[in-house]
């Protein structure tokens, strides 16, 4: 097989789309631009993976570092200060490129390209073309027009110098093209710029290749989404909702159901068994698994988070593994307004419901806290019962410590269990107790004040305004 | 009238829905599919209803037998075992089939059609007629075409033996027919498997009808959504929404007041008052009834509830009555973040704020409660004012019992409430207090520790990591 | 400059709206219908506002005395009772119109019309032309059509009176006309109502105008939906959402990056710094502030809010600053599930996490509460931390008290502060307890019931059902 070098053009500046950030780490379904691209070129198995830097360099070059692509190559970068066009950019990459296989050049900022568009693109090279990748548009106004020969690609025409019969022409270059490396940097060492803007056109390398008899040829993708560029929040957003809803509609042939394809955010990995039920305005990031039979309600957010078959996750919950995981066990029942933090490991039949926060801890099955309450840093055991209200005093202001509640206790209401604690098993804690030494098994503890009463007490009055 | 004898076509497989689940159970806006096919029967006053089962018939026969059909007739079930075609599935409900009547044949997986689309159906069989429904396709490869000599009905071509000619027919049969019970009877049983899959087709029964001198007619429908089947989770959720698309229209025709009506979804029965406002993106499930003047904020979920007139909904409430509903007074303020749960029962002018839940509770006229707290099985009075962070422990481990709060009330911040007790009219709880014993009317109730201090205090000292 | 008197028709019933309210008063994007027409006569700077008022009349009259638009001329109401057509109405503005300057005519139910429009449309008329506002349809049906001659505009013909041919035209009236004032009066005072309707027509003085060989011009917008009108529920959601899409786009023109420009509501004025980020399905509501690179996560509802550089609103937030405002500081982190009420400020650095409510009070740099608590009417000192599950006791029954908690103090889980209260600096308070008395800096405070177990306690048992 033909070893492949990637070259990335990610120099731009990207005006348009009014950030500091450089363009090509502006992020869509969750991820910058150029890791998507670069993702795809690693999906081709890539030799080499050059990507071309300028604008916002040291910027793009840390980000790109910064993403763990095991087994892959790591990017090589080369700079191109200054800018002075497209040919300009690929002249860089020049000193980085074996001699032997083939170029494929394509843009951080066209984050849809799919690897088998790409690799049709290389095969059409071979070992002696130069491939163009095409598409057809309703509105080519602005675009690089495709000139052929009968089938041979003659000439790509800029659409300022294209004739008015020129610009009839619908098919339009993509910025994506595969050239033998041999052939590429001898065309590239002959490009010139003389033109009005003074820069060195890549796409000028067509006419050296007619000049030199090879072939050039042109491979039409019908799949305008792959080929689009990213130049402002229009086109960001634009491109955001196709992508989603392709999503959407691949998880929907996978057999999940999904109330609103129009609705549903997936930034990441999103891994679904059978019989998986998402309702509406969810949103999925980093790496989720739905096991079989699991239903998400509407308006929850879960990231990074292993959720096992039948659980059911009620609506407003928001679950974040972060980098620690949440796990969240077979059949249990989590939410409405549930939140599940990193280290959250909830066993089978595991209940969260109101407005109950868990953090760094272990539920054991069946252990259920359902109301206002607080589990961070605690060990919990089976069946246990966490009252409303009750929390966790997990740090005392300077460090955290653990709380270990035994099988089968019962905590009541809005009581705070004093960390480092033990509630022996089969305990039971008093509402309203403070509890800051350990419990005996199966004892009865209780921390709160005697009730008194003040008869006829007279409430105060409301005061007149000064 | 002619008396309506409905068949459902209910034992297909499904398998692009790659699910457990048989196809016909399968959920749209809230209802099996199957379900929604089985009203419109009933719309229809239809004498019999014969589901014919098949694929999953124990799992299709237990859910119909548990929706409830007040005044309908029972489904009866056929089995069709194997599965050799519509015509062979159809030739099952033969034996309970009278032999006057109309037959009409429904089929489990397209559940949107109307009945008045039926009730014109049944019309153009009248007693000796066979009429299909038809509909035009944009793009009909794959179905079923009508021909037509002038405007009789004389044959249905299958696609795979159309002619070329035939192929640009339009018109297609959608699966619905009505005719005469001892016709169909006579012309099932005269259908033959003599063709390339080996099955009975009840197609077949257009040539019977005609080589009999039998009139056969198609109605068409201009309305595609009535007659779309549901194959795949694709095409249940572009149904789901177009379903909701219309639900909203309808409502807002009736004044209904829709922020945006690709955003609500209605899966059960919404009534709604006059100058009703509904924001983005809500769902109704069950029963819910909206009074006048009533307002929705975004992002709630309400299902199985009355909301009186003038009452708000603030945004991010979620309100679920299942059995034993949920009713919000008049000019009542709940939400945000406020969550109702079955028995509530909410009088006018009530406050329930964020992060408070009720459960099986009544609150009186003017009652509040209006941050962090639990009232569950509790029965409060008027004017009652119930502190943020308090709760009514309800349960005790193993039974649950009342809590009684009388009127006018002030329940402080952080008590416990520990039923079965009761807090006597007028009285004063203090805050964080544990109430274990009834409290007399007028008193101020106070069960806490006394506040010492411990000058100079050294708090702990973040430890080094090990 | 010529000056412009506006006159608003505002009279009409609006009967599809099934509502109580006039059809002006319905809310589009959060402001009345008839309060976007007097915004955008007021951007042309006015010399007078009048609104023909009839339907609803005083209603309508009090909503609009009640929008402030500082340094413009009120508005003048005259009432047109009964309702004679829309000649009948603009006759009753005669009165209050001086003799010089044009007269512009608006609806209030056509709310999207643009300054930039009408101000073409008077300069169209100047001073001795009448100036329609025309659009083209593709379905002209219902309109009244313009009949030209050559370019000028000869009559427009009501659909009902037009010919086959006139009836192809799809150039029609918009409702929209300016008009110098003496030619308007003269005009008027001409009207007859001998038609079917017996009513008096406005487009009437077209053909008197003809007659007396004055120009009239139409002015042809391209942009419908600044000239469509609001006549139902359907149609007022239709204009929502091309409002909402606008809004959108014009917010990812300056830069800010929107996840769904289908999926943001955006009700008032919305001020963006550079590199903010919007996720999907968030709400907007009067005056709001985003510093640069803030981030809004998805499902927040903010209004009357000022969140300054650098802050993430974390999902599920809600925010509502009411007259008070809120100010959240650079870099703080607020939410998911945090609730930020009128006068909530708080400084850079702020945690405020889930199920907290923030009302009335200040916190300093780097304060945190992180989880399950209420802060109300407190001062809260540099880097203080508010424990889970403490409330500040700000409400007697009767009037309202100030905590101050001030810097470094760390307050436990649980914990009530009964206002008035100080907690000195760098001050802990114990979990659990429930202050009232101020404490001194550097104190350990507690007020708790002493730990005591009793042990082998026999849990209640479950009671057999009776």
């Amino acid at each position: 097989m033909t070893a492949i070098d990637v070259v990335i053009m990610a120099a731009g500046k990207g005006t348009r789309m009014k950030s500091r950030l450089p363009k090509v780490l502006h992020r869509l379904a969750g991820r910058a631009l150029l890791h998507h691209v670069i993702a795809s070129a690693q999906a081709l198995q890539a030799r080499k993976v050059v990507v071309i830097t300028g604008n916002g360099a040291d910027q793009v070059e840390q980000a790109v570092s910064g993403w763990a692509h095991p087994g892959a190559p790591a990017p090589v970068f080369v700079r191109q200060e200054p800018q002075l066009g497209t040919g300009h950019a690929v002249q860089q990459a020049v000193p980085v490129l074996p001699d032997d296989g083939v170029a494929l050049i394509l843009n951080g900022d066209v984050p849809l390209i799919e690897a088998a568009t790409l690799q049709s693109l290389v095969e059409s090279a071979g070992a002696k073309r130069l491939a163009l990748l095409s598409v057809e548009m309703p509105d080519p106004a602005g675009y690089g027009r495709v000139l052929r020969t009968g089938d041979a690609v003659s000439a790509i025409v800029e659409h300022k110098d294209a004739s008015p019969a020129q610009r009839e022409i619908r098919e339009v270059y993509t910025g994506f093209m595969a050239v033998p490396n041999a052939l590429l940097k001898r065309w590239l060492s002959r490009l010139t710029n003389d033109n009005a803007q003074k820069e060195y056109y890549l796409t000028d390398i067509v006419k050296l290749a007619v000049q030199d008899g090879a072939q050039v040829v042109a491979v039409k993708t019908a799949d305008k989404v792959q080929v689009d560029g990213v130049n402002s929040p229009v086109q960001l957003a634009e491109l955001e909702r196709a992508f989603q809803l392709r999503r959407a509609r691949a998880l929907m042939e996978d057999g999940v159901r999904i109330c609103d394809p129009a609705r549903i955010d997936v930034r990441g990995e999103l891994a679904c068994g059978q019989d998986v039920d998402i309702d509406v305005n969810c949103i999925f990031e980093g790496r989720v698994s739905l096991g079989d039979g699991v239903r998400i309600g509407a308006n929850c957010v879960i990231a990074n988070a292993r959720i096992e078959a039948g659980a059911v996750i009620h609506p407003f919950t928001h679950i974040d593994g972060e980098k620690a995981g949440v796990v969240v066990g077979q059949g249990a029942l989590i939410g409405p307004f549930a939140r599940l933090r990193p280290g959250a490991q909830l066993g089978a039949d595991v209940h969260i419901g109101n407005f109950v926060e868990v953090k760094n801890a272990t539920l054991a099955r069946g252990a259920k806290a359902n109301h206002l309450a607080y589990l961070g840093d605690a060990d919990v055991g089976e069946r246990v019962n966490y009252g409303a209200g009750s929390i966790t005093a997990n740090y005392d202001g300077a460090n955290k410590h653990r709380t270990v509640i035994e099988a089968d206790v019962h905590v009541g209401s809005n009581c705070v269990l004093v960390a480092p604690v033990t509630i022996g098993s089969g305990g039971t804690v008093g509402a309203g107790s403070i509890i800051t030494k350990d419990t005996a098994a199966g004892a009865l503890s209780i921390a709160r004040g005697k009730q008194v009463s003040i008869p006829g007490w007279q409430r105060p009055q409301k005061k007149p305004k000064a």
